[in-house]
């Protein structure tokens, strides 16, 4: 991880490290789990400016083999591991944001690890340094911030083992953390990533060049198995198709790279070049220390368990998985959210469409997406409040499907409690959302979708939002969670109906269903006088019995039925034609196109 | 792989391979690239009789450490790598057929590899042996095949690079092949597997103890490369899921094993102990020939390159994958099979449900799927039949929402020209394949459901099945291939209708597509009276609106026009009342329940 830019190396004629500074603080400082040192350097670089307050510094924690050169400080410095997200207008934007990087305890970077010399032997730790955790590791960053006179942090980011680094932050220190940002991270290793790392660490523990650990003196350092656990670990944070993409063209043209790995295949060559570019600049000690480390890191192994640890934070948190990682696959994103949902944070989510794996967060190809995100997620994030809507409700191209017709959120709007809180299935851009914060006001408002650009639309409108499949069950929220649960113009869509309904009066103290009526009476006249089917939807929407998204059809009565069958009591029922944008009240199951319901269990 | 047994070797009291015979072919043998050997040692085993008219003979392939100890040959003998599939009544019954496995060329395993003596040195060939290549193991079993006075192999079987091996075999010699059987395998490796067997063979290469591959007089071998390579490829061979049940639980326990590699997680000691038991067995210069062989073995990249590859095959063929299986992932035994349907050959496929990784196929966990699948293949294919059906109809529970009243069966037959080529998507059972091929004779049938319990059933009726979602596209039939194309009751549960209805048209010479008919009095009269959805299909069904698998609700009418936009010629068309048993000829749209159309384009 982190130097996705290895390509690019070639061009750093500039000591990557020549703007970071060290402070020293003196020990003992005891490890969490055990071992101490007389002292730890820490290594950091900042960007921007701390502002008076004092409350705009963001922490970005760097992957395993990372440093504290996170971006460039000016056009003649060296290229950062993570330029295209910090610096002037980006993601991390340094005219408003503080930045500060630090290389992690037990790294090769600058801070303190076990190429330092140990004062007890004159010589470097070696085998001797610690076994540190991610733990460690965060409470050693926060000395720094002490050291920076900083309180609170703005925000904490980060990626891969970065992201554990923020998932401790957030748990550990959680008066000091406002915002919490973990990308492509996990509770734990699975058992899979954790494998990897065993075999890489094995390659280096068993080369005879090993030493047991003290090599630093030595003619000869295990450079062959230090290679071999990088090369090992380049392919598992590549997705498949990414490497098909690369490397299946010219599957028998290696590169032509001075190597003495096999040079069979262009895969070969091209990991051939990354084993052996990485031992020129990584110690072998600190890939074993900081490795173990991440496969130590465990935040809680069930449901339970996580929900106790991150029960502890307090801050407003953004998780984004990306499609395509294998290492910290999806799943385990989820792992978090859900444990957040079960224990009421602010949480938005979601897993970025991407073809580029683990890596992805370092790359260019999917920054519009997560980049975005980021960028709307500390931008509407305010030391005061949780969320700051930034736009009144636009167009909503995009989901002209669920939300074509705007009548409903007129009509829904007073059947909602001022100061409510509301949770909104399918919220599409969050324009009802936006609505209900303008027109009134809210104690906590939610949207779930499934669509990227929606879900980033409705971040960037402030809102903490959940990307789920309906269908594949709702995210862990608790029983009466929320004031109001919205399914707007979206069960005619879902698979498993019942389900979805008995969750939503569930979560929700009252949940408010619309859908379209199909005993509407030209729906009727079509089926009976003309025999034809009802897939144009009583005439809103442009579709036909082949092309519909709706695969549920449903009558006023219908619904009646299925509430009275399972014991749900209907409090309100508001009736549309939005035909003639009217409402209905005489015979509804036949003069209405659109129907509101306000339920409970 | 080869060794999922490895856990019951501390039971092989008797030298696995005291069965085994050894022949010896004199040469010059040439390799296919380059190279060649002056003779070539095989060792085989044999089960069952060779029949008098020698064509009951099936040759199963080994993967990248296997030998040709596939099964015991009595109670005494020691465990066979494939035992669960190789036996009397078993998938690959001894009691019919004669079961020859050799231990493939390159292996340390009795037949001829890199550890053999070089008669032109008097030592062992090491890294002068010849980079053999898929094609010569399979020109090599050719020769034994040969020796044993076997002209035509009934079927070639293998898993993995076994597989590799039959779809040579089936290339190769495809006038020597009646039936071949590739499982878990595919065209080549994708790029990532490719790139954990390079980092694998370096872990051995780079070995100081490699001796540049003259180590066997020497006082070490090359056994820790060996070792890493072998834990390497452990977890490729597992299911990301699997090593979860496995290790999980008491992921920081490590089991109780001597080694000298790390043993600080129960994944790390598990796979510590696979690595050290795998160098007392294997030979490091054979994991380098077998795996380069593998690597570099390439069918075709592109389809058509696949096809032409293919194209050369002459016999029945069954793909099986297995939905987690990573390394050799589904998608590429779908491209075999792909290029197989478009050089119109007799083929089978199906993806098997399994959490057990690549592996799954040496393992119980799925016997009762890929094991029958594979028997039902076998028992299935005559010499002088590509199917003859097993069983006459049945009931069709399983299917009970496509086919849940066959008097459309009863209608359609008539439709349908004797000795034709027809094609059922979503043929449940095999139920109208079974019909027409009983009461009408058949130039070809062939399925494609999704169902598994389908597949296998309709294998063992002795039809050709592919298994394919037809929302997701149909297979790579040719234009006009079939006869008939039959899409019965099906029509309404396709998200992509019209994409499906095109194909269905370029496959089938005319396409039968049968329907409930949503414009039924019934349906109408629960709307346009009582203002009820029609979802309960006319009362054929027992669904309500929220839980009907349906999605599309279209009348004999929307048809006829949909079928008139795209100008879709209607040949014939009957209407029955399935509710009354009859058809009907006043006012389909109107009184009948079902319709079934011929169409063409």
């Amino acid at each position: 991880m982190n130097d996705a830019f290895a390509s690019s190396d070639a061009s750093r004629t500039a000591d990557p490290l020549i703007h970071a500074r060290t402070v020293r603080f003196k020990g003992p400082l005891h490890m969490v789990r055990e071992g101490s040192l007389p002292h730890v350097d820490v290594t950091y670089e900042t960007y921007g400016s701390l502002n008076a307050q004092r409350d705009n510094a963001v922490l970005v924690c760097h992957a395993l083999t990372g440093d504290s050169h996170v971006a460039r400080h000016d056009d003649g410095d060296a290229p950062g591991w993570w330029d295209i997200v910090v610096g002037p207008g980006k993601a991390i934007d340094t005219d408003r944001f503080f930045v500060i990087c630090s290389n992690v305890l037990g790294s090769c970077r600058g801070t303190t690890g076990p190429n330092s010399v140990n004062p007890a032997t004159g010589l470097p730790y070696g085998r001797d340094f610690p076994a540190v955790t991610v733990e460690d590791m965060v409470d050693v960053q926060a000395r720094l911030i002490d050291h920076l006179g900083i309180d609170k942090l703005f925000a904490v980011v980060g990626g891969s083992l970065g992201g554990h680094q923020a998932l401790a932050w957030a748990t550990r220190y959680p008066d000091r953390v406002l915002a919490c940002a973990v990308i492509a991270a996990s509770p734990h290793l699975t058992a899979q990533a954790l494998a990897f790392d065993v075999v890489g660490r094995n390659a280096i523990l068993r080369d005879p060049h090993f030493h047991d650990g003290q090599y630093y003196d030595q003619d000869t350092k295990p450079d062959t198995g230090l290679a071999l656990a990088r090369m090992l670990g380049h392919i598992t944070y590549l997705s498949p198709e990414s490497m098909a993409i690369k490397f299946d063209a010219d599957k028998f043209q290696p590169r032509d790279v001075a190597t003495e790995f096999e040079k069979q295949f262009s895969v070969g060559s091209y990991l051939a070049y990354q084993g052996d570019k990485f031992v020129e600049r990584f110690d072998a000690n600190s890939y074993i220390t900081i490795s173990t480390a991440m496969d130590r890191f465990e935040l809680g192994r069930s449901p339970g368990s996580l929900a106790r640890a991150l029960g502890a934070s307090n801050c407003r948190w953004l998780v984004l998985s990306f499609t395509s990682d294998w290492l910290f696959p999806a799943f385990q994103s989820r792992q978090i959210v859900d444990a957040l949902i079960a224990t009421r944070q602010y949480v938005s989510y979601c897993n970025v469409q991407s073809d580029a794996g683990h890596d992805a967060f370092l790359l260019p190809n999917d920054l519009d997406a997560y980049g975005q995100m980021l960028k709307a997620f500390l931008e509407s994030t305010t030391p005061d409040a949780t969320f700051s809507p930034l736009s009144p409700e636009d167009d909503d191209p995009s989901c002209a499907v669920l939300h074509h017709d705007r009548i409903d959120y007129d009509r829904m709007l007073p059947l909602i409690e001022p100061g409510s809180s509301v949770l909104d299935l399918g919220c599409g851009r969050g324009g009802l959302l936006t609505r209900l914060a303008h027109e009134h006001g809210a104690d906590r408002l939610v949207g779930v979708e499934l669509d990227e650009q929606n879900i980033l639309a409705t971040l960037q409108r402030g809102f903490d939002i959940i990307q789920a499949d309906l269908n594949e069950g709702l995210p862990e929220f608790g029983d009466n969670e929320f004031d109001y649960v919205v399914l707007s113009q979206t069960l005619q869509s879902i698979i498993r109906t019942e389900a979805v309904v008995d969750e939503i009066v569930r979560v929700g103290r009252r949940a408010i269903v619309s859908f379209p009526n199909f005993a509407y009476k030209k729906i009727r006249d079509a089926l009976a006088v003309d025999g034809r089917s009802p897939g144009t939807d009583g005439g809103q929407l442009p579709y036909a019995w082949y092309n519909t998204p709706n695969r549920r059809f449903l009558s006023v009565l219908d619904w009646r039925e299925f509430c009275a069958e399972r014991d749900l009591t209907i409090h309100d029922a508001v009736y549309l034609n939005t035909e003639e944008s009217r409402t209905v009240v005489d015979n509804p199951n036949l003069n209405a196109d659109l129907a509101i319901f306000v339920i409970s269990r």
